[in-house]
């Protein structure tokens, strides 16, 4: 489909910066045109039109942590210690979660993506081979990175899952899928393990992978402080320094793996990450719920270290907002080192955007709003009391925009969502679904 | 007006817990039953109905630290170094503020409050005759608490402008609106001119207020550490300890003082706020935002103190959106002491209502859904894909639930919002006139 989104501020996030009364031009998914004015408009006569005027055009956000169908314990049990919460409410119920759950929990956190102009999200969970988050955002549209999470305990398993995950889903939906491998963390994944992964990943990088297009890892790293700790007592290992920098010793770290919170690092795993070109996905809302701690932002930032945003589970968030997740990026670092100029608001609007594209190595596609790029657009009504009077766009995206302002979504040139109307699924069903689940699974619960 | 909210579940932060299926019955603007079941429908059979079905409804949220005008001045400028931000950037455009201004800036926070399902709010600000908050909330039918900011430089035009206040507005507009003596901070209202307003206080009470609706104060107290160092240079005074201790030290704190942000206390702060009955107004998202630091909260609630929650000014949240403050006041103290046990979903909403309530001394007419309240109500639409599935409703008001998620607004029993649509004023016409009231003001600045 050809169309054209007109007259709206346009903030590409790329070099022509923030373009007022811009056009973006799309053909077949991808932008062809970037630029104002009537020339534009004459040359693109007869497109369907979509009027931005008054509104703000963005780059979708790129969530790069999320486990989507978990969206379905939404606010199940809060507020207790963190191993309480494990083990006493969350595990016993995830025990009892079906593919058909897992399906529809991703629905729910893809529907909630898109209305918050989330365009893309790179999510761990358990993949089965019928009913998975990958069909649930084939279904809606929504772009991602779908991965299998691996754990010691069943190491058959997941070779088998990961083999089927990527032969069923690599590079699928029109692109817009991608599959990722996952450990789960330095201390459930022992060291053999985690260098057989690697092992796995080559190979199917070879069979369905093209460099620009790549299988990657995502895995948890440090997300908080007793994990040396743990992984020294899991498996008997005796090392100095932080868990990057454990990982690294095994000879796995890479740019291709993307590590979520990051949180208690030591200065060696900062200096890892950045020599390994790992990408750190900055989960702030998670990781102060739970009462993990704070990632050292700004020390990553400085080392020259790729940082994206995530949001985690609907677990421990509670929901998957994007908006929400920048503004809190921006100001706890601020906060914490009495330092109003850390984080600024371009910085996180970056970081939610093309570095998030970085942290997948998606950035020749998506991220920002420039020709030859993929149509992954999220058009924000700026006609609302908390976004007036209007000095700065970027200020007010990421320190008064809230996810309901996102009016308009298009994912690969598709028209996601109109005028806050899904155009791919019935919201409405997918409530009832999620909700008439849920009884089921509370139901399965009650009975052991 | 005589009405029936039916069939939703009620959160009453009262006696009776949550109510679902519930019903709350208003005549003449309070509360006159709540509850459940054919029976109360039957009683009230005929009263206009508002259908709450598949919908929460909480007391209007109470926010306890604004400067509502100062919305005018929304991300005008951002992440700079306090005294840069102020001095170079917020104090030069302040001077060219009108009292139109103020007028229009005030009516923008109002629509948002409501919009957001706030009730009441409590602003600091300069108060004209001509031109002012008060006329604004009145005009929207918002209740709130209208101060006069004043400074050791202009005591004459304080007093003045604190008796026309208090003459004009105190408990008028039906008794919503209520006024303030705000004496700005301690380093910039000396310790003779602290005591006058003291005085001044006594008397305002005196000629226009009755015990149950008294003028308060409402000051800033150790927003930032350097408050003790600033207050000995300016005033030439010497004291041990922390700012609560200094002001206590002048006889002139009480349990009618609420204090804006109380980040950096000394332990014989905290127990000078409690002795004295003093209530904390918690402003994290602003505290965060300037680099001021984080309010030691969870001793505050430890030692017994009434802590409250404020946005404060859109020049440094930059929105009036209480939800927000719910969710970043829950999940900051236990990021910050790793414990996620501290301040839970209900104690936080418990801040958000009727703490606010009580910290405004008001607590006898809001903050809660009980028989004999003053009908000051929020409802909030459950039917979103982030609030689904339902577990827990207190949860995913404070998590998940957005101020767009606030359907529908009682204050006072008159519906000032129904289905988003606010129906005292013109929105679209509030949003025009901010707007050109910033570009005048933008030309005024120009022009020096």
């Amino acid at each position: 489909m050809n169309l054209i989104i007109d007259g709206g501020t346009v903030v590409t996030m790329g070099c022509e910066g923030i373009i007022r009364g811009g056009d973006v031009v799309v053909e077949n998914g991808r932008i062809v045109d970037v630029g104002k004015g009537a020339k534009i408009r004459r040359k693109y006569y007869g497109y369907e039109k979509i009027d931005a005027k008054g509104k703000v055009v963005i780059p979708g956000l790129v969530n790069t942590h999320q486990h989507a169908a978990m969206s379905l314990l939404r606010g199940y049990a809060d507020d207790f210690p963190l191993m309480e919460w494990l083990e006493n409410w969350i595990w016993p119920l995830e025990k009892h979660i079906t593919s058909q759950d897992i399906h529809v929990g991703a629905l729910l956190t893809a529907v909630e993506s898109i209305m918050g102009g989330t365009t893309t999200v790179n999510s761990m969970y358990h993949y089965e081979t019928s009913g998975n988050e990958a069909e649930a955002f084939a279904q809606v549209g929504l772009r991602g990175v779908i991965g299998h999470v691996c754990f010691s305990w069943r190491k058959e398993g997941d070779v088998k899952a990961l083999r089927e995950l990527a032969r069923g889903w690599h590079g699928k939906a029109d692109g817009l899928l991608r599959v990722s491998v996952d450990p789960h963390a330095a201390y459930t994944v022992d060291p053999e393990y985690m260098k057989e992964l690697r092992a796995i990943t080559k190979e199917l990088n070879e069979k369905y992978a093209s460099p620009d297009s790549p299988v990657m890892w995502h895995t948890h790293i440090a997300e908080t402080e007793d994990e040396p700790e743990k992984i020294r007592k899991a498996f008997n290992v005796s090392f100095e320094g932080g868990v990057a920098e454990y990982l690294d010793s095994l000879g796995v770290l890479g740019s291709d793996v993307i590590a979520a919170h990051c949180v208690s690092l030591s200065p060696g795993d900062i200096e890892i990450l950045k020599v390994r070109g790992v990408k750190v996905s900055h989960n702030p809302v998670s990781n102060l719920k739970l009462g993990s701690g704070v990632s050292p932002v700004p020390s990553l930032l400085k080392a020259g270290v790729t940082v994206a945003l995530g949001t985690d589970s609907s677990c421990s968030n509670n929901t998957s907002d994007m908006f929400e997740v920048m503004k809190v990026a921006a100001l706890l670092h601020k906060g914490l080192h009495k330092d109003p100029t850390l984080l600024s608001a371009e910085e996180v609007l970056r970081m939610a955007t093309i570095e998030g594209a970085k942290a997948l190595l998606w950035d020749q596609q998506i991220g920002s709003i420039e020709t030859g790029k993929s149509a992954d657009l999220a058009i924000v009504d700026f006609k609302k009391p908390h976004l007036c009077p209007l000095f700065n766009e970027i200020s007010h995206l990421v320190y008064s925009a809230r996810a309901a302002d996102v009016e308009t979504v298009l994912i690969n040139g598709n028209v996601v969502m109109k005028n806050r109307e899904l155009t791919t699924i019935n919201v409405h069903r997918v409530l009832e679904m999620a909700e008439k689940t849920k009884e089921r699974l509370l139901t399965r619960l009650a009975q052991g």
